[in-house]
């Protein structure tokens, strides 16, 4: 069976792509003299794990009990868990320390939360080492470099008999709304520098911090330098989407996932033509449409070996299963697109998209149904 | 264990509310003299089915493959497929009919479709009855009630033999869009006009038309008379959310499902607070935001037995499993939502929200984690 043939919405990977970004981005790490541990929060799949760490040491970061679980019992064993970590969660994750002999990094940014995961680990009769979110910028969790409670949060994990303070981590999340490679190699720095800066604080205070981890896509593919720094963690990188393309970090070519849909109504009325993937199958999200215009849930392509006529076409709508296409002006080319034509969506921000689907289609570049990657969902 | 201490983020329903809800459809239902026939896109579970259909006759609206195959096997067994039908799905459909004794109700609204369909259905041997679907006002799918193609589309479907002609069906989503009471029941109108008069001039050529299917919850609640037709299908008065409230069609308390989420951080930098429920498990759907301010992702309120202070706090920003919770003026009330703390987030369109988790935790008044309720998600 052909990938075009498949009942649809479904997920197509290109192979192809999918080795070719893995490898420019364990390149850039050796080149910056770095680990890679990359977030496969965005592909949830061993086999895509398997590809982005080849050549490296293993280690891969997850942002759920459900990953983090998955992973471990994939020969994954060096986890980070990259949301800061509730207590609750911490009986679970002892659990996959315990049966998979799996080291699980946390994250924290709050002597309320250290006392909390201490006391549940020590219960659990587990060790695991902690990381300090450090904030360079993103204002969404962590320390600032400099803020006097930096040292209480380090002293807190090193006095833990069930923590074990290994270092600082931080997550570029503004490179996300740069405007330009100007911008993202601004914000590569400030990361790199706000990590090492916190690096050498607890240092200073006769404190362990072996990893100084930083980790966005845009700030990986831009950094100048990353001196002082010991990993990265990138992840949407893997499969890129619209958005990155919009932030300038990728071009179209380097998109690996997109959502196979069947044309199922032309609706002549609104000049929309309608396809079986909607808000679940594409999610709602809208992060490309800060750069780009006219790209809606999504943007129209053919399928392996059709072609379609140079007209931009985009998903402008979304309901629970069905999508709506338009043409950026004038009428979506009807008789291209009959009625039970198939089309490729090529995915927004591809983190959300590819998040519920159970499973990938991999086109292995002869457009054939035959290898599926299973993948994790869910919490 | 109490709800309240489950691992988070977990999709949270109460029970009561879901059956005040369900009966109070049924009423309507039965007052107008229609069957009921809920749209279970919203909730995707069968404990939910079994009590929306309390009383009724039994059949389920569905949107999805794999939704056809899990109520078939829970013993539902009269469906309709309530996005226009691919072909490519008839293997599939036709398999669950066969395997289940179901019966699968499908839409089209073109001869193109019909073709197709029928062809597939005739290789399977398989027989489908069919809706033809009706453009109310909605402009999504279907054809005019006036469309000179109607009775081509009718007469196609009477000539095949592996399907069968069993009526007309709306659904009138700009009733989501409507503004006030008023233009909801004149949207009502105008869904049940267009059907019966699709279904008049289909009688009038001499072919059958048995059903005529209306359906939307606003529509449901606010119609004022249901003449000539036969069922509707509304689905997310199951569990209603704020989108729904903002409509004007339920109140806060008439909502079924939250998202208990934990506490992770606070930000003093920012005003915000973290928790580890962010854009999976909300989803990135706004509807809700047409009508209200500060709405966001979704409201926080307390678990069962906690009180927050009279803050209007609510989820302001989504990164794939953080929300960030800001109150609408101020400061948030830090010292009353610790690092570690329980909140339920009221989701702000619930069939998007619930769809990737996979089970309920029901509170039956007691907020203990006693009962589980599996759902279907997918495709």
């Amino acid at each position: 069976m052909r990938i075009a043939d498949l009942e649809t919405p479904a997920l197509v990977l290109d192979l192809a792509v999918l080795e070719r970004n893995c490898a420019a981005m364990a390149e850039r790490a050796k080149r910056h003299g770095v680990r890679l541990r990359p977030h496969i929060k965005t592909a949830k799949s061993a086999e895509v794990a398997a590809i982005a760490t080849r050549g490296q040491f293993g280690g891969l970061t997850v942002s759920t009990v459900a990953e983090a679980a998955y992973f471990a019992g994939h020969q994954f064993r060096d986890l980070t868990y990259g949301v800061g970590i509730a207590a609750d969660k911490i009986p679970a994750l002892a659990a996959i320390q315990r049966e998979h002999g799996a080291t699980i990094n946390l994250i924290v940014d709050s002597v309320a939360a250290i006392t909390a995961v201490a006391a549940n680990a020590a219960k659990e009769q587990s060790i695991f080492p902690v990381l300090i979110e450090i904030d360079t910028g993103g204002r969404r969790a962590g320390l600032d470099p400099e803020d006097p409670e930096l040292l209480a949060v380090a002293q807190a994990v090193a006095e833990s008999k069930s923590l074990k303070l290994s270092g600082v981590l931080s997550h570029a999340g503004h490179s996300y709304h740069a405007h330009g490679s100007n911008e993202i190699r601004r914000i590569a720095e400030q990361e790199r520098w706000g990590v090492v800066r916190a690096a050498e604080r607890i240092t200073a205070a006769g404190l362990p911090c072996e990893t100084v981890s930083v980790g966005s896509t845009p700030t990986a593919v831009y950094a100048e330098r990353l001196d002082g720094v010991t990993e990265m963690r990138p992840g949407v990188y893997t499969f890129f989407d619209l958005d990155q393309v919009g932030l300038g970090v990728c071009t179209e070519q380097d998109i690996v996932v997109s959502v196979l849909a069947t044309v199922i109504g032309h609706n002549r009325r609104s000049n929309r033509i309608l396809i079986d993937a909607g808000a679940l199958a594409l999610s709602k999200d809208l992060s490309a449409s800060e750069f780009t215009k006219d790209v809606g849930y999504g943007l129209i392509r053919p399928v392996r070996g059709a072609v379609l006529p140079p007209v931009h076409l985009f998903v402008a709508e979304v309901h629970q299963e069905h999508g709506q296409v338009a043409a950026a002006y004038g009428e979506p080319p009807w008789d291209d697109l009959p009625i039970g034509a198939k089309v490729r969506v090529l995915p927004n921000h591809v983190c959300l998209t590819a998040a519920p689907f159970d499973r990938y289609h991999v086109d292995r570049g002869d457009g054939l149904a035959k290898v599926e990657w299973e993948k994790i969902r869910g919490w």
